[in-house]
């Protein structure tokens, strides 16, 4: 590490000193809810996954050991990009005149540019051991399936990749990107599926949806035997993958003899807030005080504004009922660029968490969070994503609330990806085309009515 | 490091490892052809330059010092990204069962996603130092551009960007990346300057070149004394500045205990290329046996087919003659996507050292390029900017010799970017719409019958 007064300070560890386990909070937080298969309302076992995931996915689904080791071929392949930085951004400080220290654990050095690949390259390497040779899966914005595509690549897997429609047609950067890797990717609704073929029988100009898209990847898995499905969030064993974050930002504050007060990171599914912030629960359910930020935009507002409940997963009802905090699986959030926060639930473990008190929530308007975007860019030098951005929102707030009360707090979040793919936002926040949504409550209120009576 | 068989191995040197002082090929390659005033024939001097380019880059422009210290301010700003990780690139090497060793240095880690940020930091330090506010530049497909913004951004100067006015149009996610780190961007030729207005007079529908947007640069640059002009390739200083990244891959080969056969790198202007290269054209001056090879794409074959002469570094005429190898400065490269190859001429070092025989150079063609790129991308996982996958190309190439002879080469190649910014490219590669160009030799030789008599 090395500073000088105006300048970042960058904490690296060695590979030697990368996570050799992922950290499961099902053993520290004992008793999540079970999901429920929908028709018979009792919980689902493995064998009613095993059609879709291979069987060391729902061992770490439902597992409470607290380390579960990172095999040595997934390490490797870390390593490409891992281990990644913590930066103090000691100008950002200084530019707010905060008397706060303020870190971020920086994913956007894999090459899919976000933390998704850490759970991706688990996924395809225990999808390759059980002998499996294709993968699908959904994506919106596309930051998952090109991670999944890159990881593909690496276990020689195919991958098809349903992309919801609108994004199809808006984002053909990142449909490159995600054959460039190798992946075959085709616009949802298709006529690839029965599911498919059934919205576009209703509605020929569907734009799609996420649950739509889930909804065609999974039937498409169940269908082949040699195909399974993959998701990037949500699920247990996700979250899982992804606390190589935390621990390794843990690591590093040590390096910079820092306690942190305040952690912070964007959430969508959850799968990036969790994996920054689950390793630091474990401390904080050891006794440190610590405030856990979970950040949502005010167009998609799960945790601040939705109930916790059983919801299916998809549009299409076809997932196994999950107990989380949801908007109803028929919302359909604003259209805001932060297309990796539009989901209408919440990681039922995340969820679990924000019911027990041990999490916060903030909910906030792009257009703030864009401002911020650009400040940090500007003085930090790196471009966040507009999901990550919302953490930087965030975070700058507690630091100008430290301005105003003088606490010199330590404040970390997560910067989980770059905005390389997603300058077309930036270019309508300055063109001053953004637009600030709120759903109205009745419009809640209806999506709320239609959950399932199924564990509810 | 670390590695298993199948996986990338990973150097990476602390911030404690990273190079104090840039090396200066010109210590040791004495006697260059001094750059000419166009109207005098005499070789210009530090006034000629003083009000574009602050003193201090004006002295490392000629000094003959081995080691220039790169001042702690820089240092701080490059650990931001630097030091850049070395690989192995074993994945490859099985795809393509070759005995060689592949190994690349990869500049895709700086914020703007290539080498060039390397000077541009550089470049704003010195002209912060000597208390200029604002810089000018120039640029083609946004790569230059969106480094100085950056740099800008750090040491609070302005920027005003000349963008070529077809990318202006066609690249607006490069745009909105400078504009993001603060640089007011326009498009070239504007009515801003005179030289600008000249040309909108002739054809107002110009959609500019890399020539015409220098010529307003430097005019801006020129008449205002808060302000100087900033290039991002071709000029002594700057090549000096991207020695960082050959000293580091010298030490990073130590550690993998490699002595390079064959070092390639891409050249445009040649800034990359001679920040990999010259490092070990010391070692070679100094007796080792090392090839090293210079790729340029065939629509723009500076090397290949151009001469060695003295020419202007803009269509406009406006800039010192410099002796190079060159195309002609009227000399239209055809539209390939690999837009930061695309300039008639190439820097005075690097094309010195091919006139001495110390480096070889090789033209390819862009379909060849792009297969190599996406082998490049389902192998190793990083996806090459279509200029750095020339070096891609040619060291595949190196490789698959190697295959034939049996010979167990240790081969060095650049990636000096990712190729975020250029999925349009690949788009078109997918699609089959890309084109391969080679100029008619009668249309080089009307380009080079335009040499200016001066100095020739």
């Amino acid at each position: 590490m090395a500073s000088n007064g105006d300048s970042q300070t960058k904490y690296l560890l060695s590979e030697a000193e990368m996570p050799t386990a992922w950290y499961n909070l099902q053993a520290d937080l004992p008793n999540p809810a079970p999901p429920l298969h929908p028709g018979t309302g009792q919980p689902i076992g493995p064998a009613d996954l095993a059609p879709l995931f291979p069987m060391a996915l729902i061992e770490q689904e439902v597992s409470t050991e607290r380390w579960i080791e990172i095999p040595e071929e997934v390490q490797a392949v870390y390593r490409l990009w891992r281990p990644t930085p913590l930066y103090r951004a000691r100008r950002l400080e200084k530019a707010l005149g905060t008397p706060a220290r303020i870190f971020y654990k920086y994913e956007g050095t894999s090459p899919a540019g976000s933390h998704k690949p850490n759970t991706a390259v688990a996924q395809a390497y225990y999808n390759k051991q059980e002998g499996i040779k294709r993968l699908t899966t959904e994506t919106g914005a596309g930051q998952w399936g090109s991670a999944l595509a890159m990881a593909c690549a690496f276990f020689g897997l195919e991958l098809k990749v349903y992309m919801v429609k609108v994004s199809y047609e808006q984002k053909p950067y990142r449909r490159a990107l995600m054959e460039a890797w190798g992946a075959t990717c085709v616009p949802s609704p298709s006529t690839d599926t029965e599911s498919g073929r059934r919205i576009l029988a209703a509605d020929p100009n569907s734009r799609g949806s996420l649950g739509i898209a889930i909804s065609e990847a999974v039937e498409d898995a169940a269908s082949r035997d040699d195909t399974h499905y993959s998701l990037g969030s949500v699920l247990n064993h996700v979250l899982l993958h992804q606390t190589v974050i935390g621990q390794e930002a843990q690591k590093q504050l040590a390096m910079a003899d820092a306690e942190p007060d305040i952690i912070i990171g964007c959430a969508g599914g959850g799968s990036n807030f969790a994996g920054l912030s689950f390793p630091f629960v474990r401390e904080k359910l050891l006794g440190k005080e610590i405030r856990i930020v979970a950040v949502e935009p005010a167009a998609c507002p799960t945790l601040t504004r939705g109930v916790y409940a059983y919801d299916f997963g998809d549009t299409g009802q076809m997932t196994p009922l999950l107990k989380m905090h949801t908007l109803g699986h028929s919302f359909m959030p604003a259209a805001i660029h932060a297309g990796g926060l539009r989901y209408h639930g919440m990681a039922p473990l995340v969820s679990l968490l924000y019911e027990q008190g041990l999490i916060e929530a903030v909910a906030l308007p792009q257009t703030k969070v864009f401002e911020a975007a650009v400040q940090f860019a500007r003085t930090e030098g790196l471009v966040p994503a507009p999901e990550s951005a919302h953490a930087v929102r965030a975070a700058i707030d507690e630091a100008l609330r430290c301005k105003e009360t003088g606490e010199a707090k330590t404040i970390l979040f997560g910067l989980s990806g770059h905005g390389n793919f997603d300058m077309a936002a930036y270019e309508a926040y300055f063109a001053g085309q953004l637009m600030d949504y709120a759903h109205p409550q009745e419009e809640i209120e209806a999506a709320l009515a239609g959950l399932p009576a199924v564990g509810n």
